[in-house]
């Protein structure tokens, strides 16, 4: 008999092609997953994901599903796939889930946090973990732009030229703009998100922080429907998976360190308001 | 004339062979920072530092000098030379010094962090930033041995069997253990350190952590005289060049996040007793 297992998957993206294998044996983080998880289930493994992540973009709770006939505890789909996987790759929570669920389609809402860093130097040790800026930046001038993508929009002019999705509407339920020191870091909720979505929203924020664009540039561009009037896609450095929601009788469970875990800045009463 | 320049350099050493410019076209840190500077000066520039790190081994605030008989203003020798090197290198700050200063001779003490992971689960995204051990570590009892370390003491038994130094003497100013969540860190300063020193220091402190061994296993290990008595040497990956000290009058320049900068462990009231 089949059955279904649930994992939350951690992974630093800086040396992937980003999530999705490929034919041409680029490396991906699903391929590395996948591999391990054919061992021991001892016969090939497909998963399916909440959300694919592009080259160098990283998650701290990614959450995928795959089938399999064979009987596994809990700790072999986590502590044994681990020891086939490289140390930038954890399964850290495993889970069986009812037939109906699908890592992608059960998903109500997808998270991900984007992390600048502001400063005269690159953060070498950071490195590839943040995307750096020389400018200063006006977080406030950057959270009063950000009020405009919150709800239901058409977001062609945030959407890559080549995203396959059959519809540029997507409600964002959260969106916050934080500073912590050095850091700013945008934490965006929504039902799903179009192809560079993120990057493209980093890119607007960013020139309306470094004064480069007044603060109503934000609705111009999202009125403008169009992505030739966004300016630059962000780099993927600073970008994280962090969360995805679903139904609660499926009980997902969730990355020990929780949705509150904001890569790299340790703030114990950060908060995201639900 | 011939002038000198003091910098202060900040890296992750995770894609080098060590800091050390080796002659087989192994990537360090040394020859980026020799190749990115030698642009600058359209010479062929050579450099010192005041503590070579081993491969894997990282640092927030490397000090190093280096000759010169161009005139180039200091914004040149970090922002210039960072246009040089790649994202993981970064020159934080520069000056020009007293002839008589040395990175290396001219140093009173080093000083490094070695930073563990304590979890079930490899932290994907830290990576090769920290140590991951799955034990659960009593840091009470790590403390109690790491007192034993405190002072001049001969090292034999910390030192790796290559090391070069003449004599196995050091002495260890401040030695501090201390946890933040699911981190352990080790904060360790001494006039010089040998090859392996901290390395070894948390093999045994780990051991300790974990329970594996008594605490009074610490002052045996030292008191042998015998590296074959001080078992494993940890990992490089945690382990992080943080400050040299100087004698006051040659105003070396800090990296601005400055001596408390505690990688990836933000803690603003963390400060080292001097």
């Amino acid at each position: 008999m089949t059955k279904k297992v649930v994992l939350v998957v951690e992974y630093n993206g800086s040396a992937y092609k980003g999530w999705q294998a490929q034919k041409n044996g680029v490396p991906s983080v699903q391929e590395n997953i996948e591999k391990a998880l054919s061992v021991i289930a001892n016969h090939p493994v497909k998963v399916v994901c909440a959300g694919r992540t592009d080259a160098g973009v990283h998650a701290s709770a990614q959450v995928i599903h795959f089938e399999t006939h064979v009987q596994r505890n809990e700790r072999s789909w986590t502590m044994g796939a681990n020891t086939y996987l490289p140390s930038d790759i954890s399964i850290v929570a495993a889970k069986y889930v009812a037939d109906d669920f699908h890592a992608r389609f059960s998903a109500l809402t997808r998270r991900y946090r984007y992390v600048i860093y502001s400063a005269d130097f690159c953060p070498a040790i950071l490195s590839k973990g943040v995307t750096w800026t020389y400018k200063r930046l006006d977080v406030e001038a950057m959270q009063q732009a950000a009020k405009v993508f919150k709800g239901t929009h058409d977001f062609t002019s945030f959407r890559a030229v080549g995203c396959q999705a059959k519809t540029p509407m997507r409600t964002v339920l959260n969106f916050e703009v934080q500073s912590f020191g050095q850091y700013v870091v945008l934490d965006v909720r929504a039902n799903a998100f179009l192809h560079h979505m993120i990057r493209n929203f980093a890119g607007v924020l960013m020139s309306i922080g470094a004064g480069e664009k007044p603060v109503e540039w934000a609705e111009e561009v999202l009125r403008s429907k169009d992505r030739t009037k966004g300016g630059i896609t962000a780099p993927p450095f600073g970008l994280y998976f962090v969360d995805a929601e679903y139904p609660e009788n499926f009980h997902v469970p969730k990355n020990a360190l929780g949705p509150h875990f904001l890569p790299f800045v340790e703030e114990p009463n950060y908060e995201l308001p639900s």
